[in-house]
């Protein structure tokens, strides 16, 4: 069931895990959602995870046959838990957290009836909570995602061709991601999230809102899917922003470039400058202890001070927030936002993205993903900063 | 709001909903899940759908920005519906729809305090159903996709290069089915059913059980996704099962075609036969009026008179289905399973994919789209249905 190799890492999150909940009175935490069962266990299968506040996890398989270990039982439906803690005399918890804000209604009323615990919490948010602070093994996870981002973006000038359109440049991006172990999938919080392996934003697409809760929009192929994209050709005088999915382990990396085609107009290169300035100051001063809030509001000070206010992170519409937290998905915690009371906290990981969209240019601005070390930030995602002329 | 091209198409679903709605007498049905959104408006945005069993439906938007149109209405929380239903004189429902196996618990919780109807029922099992049925629009959509899908198979063949692996073949096909049209994401029902654009299965790989609620299982890149290619050779005497998906629109055809490294063993082109057999057999005998289990055990009698239960939807984890409904996402109703008492009606669409797994040799076996008529069934996915060496 556990590689040998990651047992010490996941003890690390069991011992985090159980010192929360002994906090919150809390007898026992049940998780079956994929991303708290890779985190927990590394791997995801179907079926469930469960710690006690004091003592040793269990795992209760669904599926795939053939796992084995210590405190493995094999079930068919969660109404078998009860007979199966009685057997390994595992008191039923009291207090019990589920995943209330990933569970399905129905999932969760179905547990809630097999346990009959007097009080059910809210395992989504101390998972997200804990998350967020990563252990040795998840950073260097990252390093491995980084290094493996940086050389596919080495990779993305060859992939211009005069005349394209954003979905072939794209899909020739993806391609040499593939080749170099990207593992497709792209994981989200929340619902409605669905994007597809990152986004390539060209031209006048970047002013198109998106319904999602990512930081800029774009049309997309269809209704269906309605974020990046759209067929825009890339040309002359307009901007490409790449900002594909560091997909390489399951800690997703944060990235995004920005490429020309020739030259464009001042103002663009004046934004995209700001962007930079934005990340140099955020560099400069953010630590543990920062509050997530200072970090928006300095960035907001400089926008308006460099007077681009309408144009930050969107013109028709416009994301409140600068960054936020990766991992197993892109969107963890903490949210680099307005009223965003987090403390960053050594071993978060997080992606600063200030973003401009300039009319009749597109998108510009930088993105890379950060680690709060025990004295200020460490850059993960090394690549040119700078606008890259595609025909240069 | 709504594309005009999609209204005739959108209100045959809505009367649909209605009727179904007031045989159950609901009073109102609030969608917010994308398939639901995308099944019902045409489009995928944040926000709601309500429609009154009587009446005409509304939409409830946060985002994106600049969408208008007739009961379009701008909010930023579902607490602000009340009012808005007052102020159009729309009644709040005493018995109300929710989306219960979609909606996570809390938001449920939220919506239920916010609309204090009497009762609540299931908004998933309603949508399901009624989903299961296409309308003349949809049809449309899953032609396209069906004749792209086999274009895309048709450069299969020349994705193969001797030594190469799974992962190596599975991009190539990858970067054809982009250049194709397809939209990249692959919707699936269900917690923890995440794959990537489907799946390529080679050799032995094709043994390994997965978590997944798939035909088939596969290993995977990386215990985060346990699913499909996991870089196995393309060797001699084995198969690579391509199973990619139609997602050429919103709606995504199913198809799966076997291809050879050179010749295999009797048993395996036996079991391929079989499966052509069961395809065969089903195409003669299945009808609106047909229960989906009698096909399921008309496979599996053909399956034992031929000696090859022990490799029928796999070895070591066998699947208990032999097809599925599909549209919007890969796995909607009917289910072809072995106690499923569902009928099949006309312009339901399916999956048919007798498949075994051959030890030694890898995965056989065909998989089909099919549309029911109002006489049988309509294949929508044609493209050569023997194994194909890649050497020949």
């Amino acid at each position: 069931m556990i590689q040998k190799e990651l047992i010490s890492d996941l003890k690390i999150k069991w011992d985090r895990m159980q010192e929360a909940m002994r906090q919150q009175d809390v007898d026992g935490c049940l998780l079956t959602i994929d991303v708290n069962l890779y985190y927990t266990t590394g791997r995801v299968f179907n079926g469930y995870f469960y710690l006690p506040a004091t003592g040793e996890p269990y795992f209760f398989v669904k599926r795939p046959n053939g796992l084995s270990g210590d405190r493995v039982f094999y079930i068919r439906k969660p109404e078998q838990l009860p007979e199966l803690f009685r057997e390994n005399r595992l008191a039923m918890p009291e207090k019990l957290l589920l995943e209330a804000d990933e569970l399905s209604y129905t999932d969760y009323m179905r547990l809630q009836t097999v346990f009959q615990a007097k009080e059910t919490g809210n395992a989504t948010t101390l998972m997200r909570q804990l998350r967020q602070v990563k252990t040795p093994w998840e950073i260097s996870q990252f390093r491995y995602s980084a290094v493996k981002h940086a050389e596919t973006y080495a990779y993305v000038k060859g992939c211009y061709r005069p005349g394209i359109t954003d979905l072939e440049f794209q899909s020739a991006i993806e391609q040499v991601m593939r080749r170099n172990g990207s593992m497709g999938i792209f994981r989200t919080y929340g619902a409605n999230m669905d994007i597809y392996m990152g986004s390539v934003l060209a031209g006048e697409n970047a002013e198109t809102p998106s319904p999602f809760d990512f930081a800029l929009g774009g049309g997309g192929m269809n209704l269906s899917c309605p974020i990046g994209a759209n067929g825009t050709l890339l040309k002359e005088g307009t901007t490409v922003m790449v900002d594909m999915a560091g997909n390489y382990t399951a800690y997703i990396t944060d990235m995004t470039r920005v490429f020309s085609i020739g030259r464009l107009t001042d103002l663009a290169y004046h934004a995209h400058q700001t962007s930079l300035k934005i990340q140099r100051e955020i560099e400069k001063i953010a630590r543990p202890g920062t509050i997530c809030s200072e970090l928006y509001h300095l960035a907001i000070e400089i926008v308006e001070k460099e007077g681009l206010t309408s144009y930050f992170m969107g013109t028709k519409q416009q994301a409140k927030f600068i960054g936020h937290g990766i991992g197993i998905q892109i969107n963890e915690l903490p949210v680099l936002a307005p009223r965003s009371k987090k403390v960053l906290e050594p071993n978060m990981v997080f992606a600063l993205e200030p973003k401009f969209v300039i009319p009749g240019v597109g998108a510009v601005g930088i993105e890379n993903s950060f680690l709060v070390t025990d004295t200020g930030l460490e850059k993960l995602t090394h690549f040119e900063e700078d606008i890259i002329d595609l025909k240069g």
